[in-house]
């Protein structure tokens, strides 16, 4: 199945908005095993709408269409999309109600100009849309002994992701045409992707034909995608289990996690098993991984809280930190990382202590303490220890940085602990 | 001068590369007063390419084409501009000279393959390309009274933008059909879309023939992008200064800040302004506060720290909520708000006590306080306040909102107190 992505926005073209949606579903639908043969960008214009929906279905079967379905003005996807098929707008009570609740729930009343949102084209199956106003819209012809299939999003990218998840590609995987085709990632941090690759050695006799492993790195890690190709669901899901069996017999606890996965949720599932509860005590990472543990539901069961000390005075007062090892080693050190975890152990009350205090940047580092130096404490009822590690010199990346190698600190302690005890 | 740009390379359109080059083109594109009406990605596939370049100047004077210029065999773009103006390609020699200097430079024998790069489409003008083996191409024709404008340029990011800077925008400007645009973005946080469309009324008179304002919801807020076409420079600017003004007038101080502020930077220059501290109490943001504060370089100045506080007990013990208040009106009330904030701001020494307390789902919501409560407490030598907000059920994007709207909580009263002391 061939594919055409139509994204429209004044805002893509004039580049005040890079086009993530268009590789996010280009992705997707790649997974999927549909190829994207075009994606295009347009402004808010009715007539280059129209144009385009002409040229589209002569390349491809399925046509996307995100962005341009507000409730203002500008937005006027949906008029080019029913002028397409010679169809009327109609008024969907469905989604009038869907449209009215979400205001109600915040105790705000609808603005008038919101009811344009339940004004959908004729002959489109509504999809609903929980997280904003305007609802996704599907419509699938048999023309010409071929499929044609439009989609119509909302360009917000939360709300494009969760149609495309929830309601598109479940309805284009029935689709005849696909292949089978199996992904599974595994998901690495604390080693480069070079280290990584010689580690992992020559693949090529393992993955054959009918596989391949595609290395993407980030700032929190490298992640290894394998990809499967087969004719039965069964034979895709084995040849997977026996692939992934080989990369971590490699790879070892480098791997934290597969799929979609964070390491925050890795973290809390061992607190959890362990039945250990966490404080933290931040300050060059200020509040960052304190951020990631609570972006896990139902965190509130193993993360007690923490302190961001961002200053020496703090230190000392609220996390105990003596003055005297601030003085004489300065806040980025071993002594005041330990002592912070402990600190923080203590005042919360915690089973586990873990501690951040380094030099974000871009401006603050020495000859002896660059900027990217942070020392990391760890502190249970059994062991004391800090790691240093030097980053680089953006400080956002820093934090992003610092705030994984915290919690892989916290997830390998974990881990061994739960050996020890089996 | 209408453009287009055409983007080529399979991983595009598979997103494993997002394209920025297309918005960095747009971008400056947009600067220099010329209109990107579409923007198309395609695969390496010289059919492809060629039917796009047949539609593209039928609705563009200029094409812009990036991409498949390298030596591998799947790079076809010169193949495929060579069909379409119907043209040999030829041997160049001062290219292949360059591409053989690199190589020398660098004491690497060139690969035969590399000669590939030193075949240019005839008819066309080399833009030499100091970055990188593949040259840049131009060709200008006056085609039925119209100007038709074909560039091509490798790939890589920063070729690609070194050649632009250098060679492309500077031709561009000598253009004569060039219009001056000038673009200035309000930025709006604690109103929805269609509240602020109504608040800003018609603006249809207001904006005439020669401006147009968009609204781009987010998470934190709308955006308001105004675009102002003129005829110099001065004039556009003076145009833009008048409908900034005019839309001030109207949104009031729902408007935190333009272009590329952040709303943290802002509430950190107020803060630095009035030579005032902070610190924060989060129960239910968990550090996102934080963690958003101190993404700022020289937050330390102002940025004291805080506590997350996930738990009753430490509510108590860390920031002095009594046990009572806790009890009668829950973690998740006005009492308890105002107590963290009054709590945080004399444990840490600060000016100001800011806090966070809610239910972020996606479960533990209650009929009297659904998923998506939030109170926040904001205390200082002269007031204290608490606001309560209803967000959504999502967890991630109510820390986000609850992050920002803490944030415009604190912008907003230092600029009033700075209102009063002035």
């Amino acid at each position: 199945m061939d594919a055409e992505l139509l994204t429209v926005g004044d805002e893509l073209l004039i580049g005040q908005v890079v086009n993530t949606n268009a590789a996010w579903m280009g992705e997707r639908l790649s997974l999927l095993g549909v190829d994207v043969v075009r994606s295009v960008t347009l402004g808010d214009d009715v007539e280059a709408i129209l144009r385009e929906l002409r040229i589209a279905f002569q390349m491809a079967e399925l046509v996307i269409v995100t962005g341009g379905l507000g409730p203002t003005h500008d937005d006027v996807t949906k008029v080019a999309v029913a002028e397409h098929y010679g169809v009327e707008l109609r008024f969907d009570a469905t989604v009038f109600d869907a449209v009215q609740a979400r205001f109600e729930r915040r105790g705000l009343p609808m603005p008038e100009i919101n009811r344009t949102q339940a004004m959908v084209p004729d002959g489109f199956e509504v999809l609903p849309n929980p997280r904003g106003t305007a609802p996704g819209l599907w419509r699938a012809d048999e023309a010409e002994g071929r499929t044609q299939i439009m989609v119509v999003l909302p360009g917000v990218p939360h709300e494009m992701e969760g149609l495309m998840t929830e309601e598109v590609l479940p309805r284009l995987r029935q689709h005849k045409n696909l292949r089978v085709i199996g992904h599974r990632t595994l998901l690495t941090t604390g080693i480069g992707e070079s280290s990584l690759e010689e580690r992992l050695g020559d693949l090529g006799p393992l993955l054959g034909d009918d596989a391949r492993l595609a290395s993407l790195p980030g700032f929190s890690g490298v992640r290894l995608r394998l990809t499967v190709y087969g004719a039965g669901r069964t034979a895709v899901l084995d040849r997977l289990d026996e692939l992934e069996a080989r990369l971590r017999a490699r790879a070892g606890d480098y791997i934290y996690g597969q799929d979609e996965d964070t390491l925050e949720d890795v973290v809390g599932r061992l607190l959890r098993e362990a039945g250990l509860t966490v404080a933290v005590a931040e300050s060059c990472t200020g509040g960052h991984v304190l951020n990631r543990l609570t972006n896990v539901s139902g965190s509130s069961r193993y993360v007690l809280g923490g302190a961001v000390a961002y200053c020496n005075d703090v230190k000392q007062r609220v996390l105990q930190v003596d003055a005297d090892a601030l003085e004489r080693h300065g806040a980025v050190s071993l002594e005041v990382a330990v002592q912070m975890a402990r600190g923080v152990r203590a005042r919360f009350r915690s089973d586990v202590g873990l501690s951040t205090t380094g030099i974000m940047g871009p401006t603050g580092g020495t000859d002896e303490k660059p900027v990217g130096t942070v020392w990391f404490g760890y502190v249970d009822a059994d062991r004391e220890e800090a790691v240093c590690l030097r980053f680089g010199t953006d400080r956002q990346r820093n934090k992003e940085r610092a705030s994984t190698a915290a919690l892989d600190l916290l997830r390998r302690r974990v881990l061994d602990g739960m050996k020890t005890d089996g």
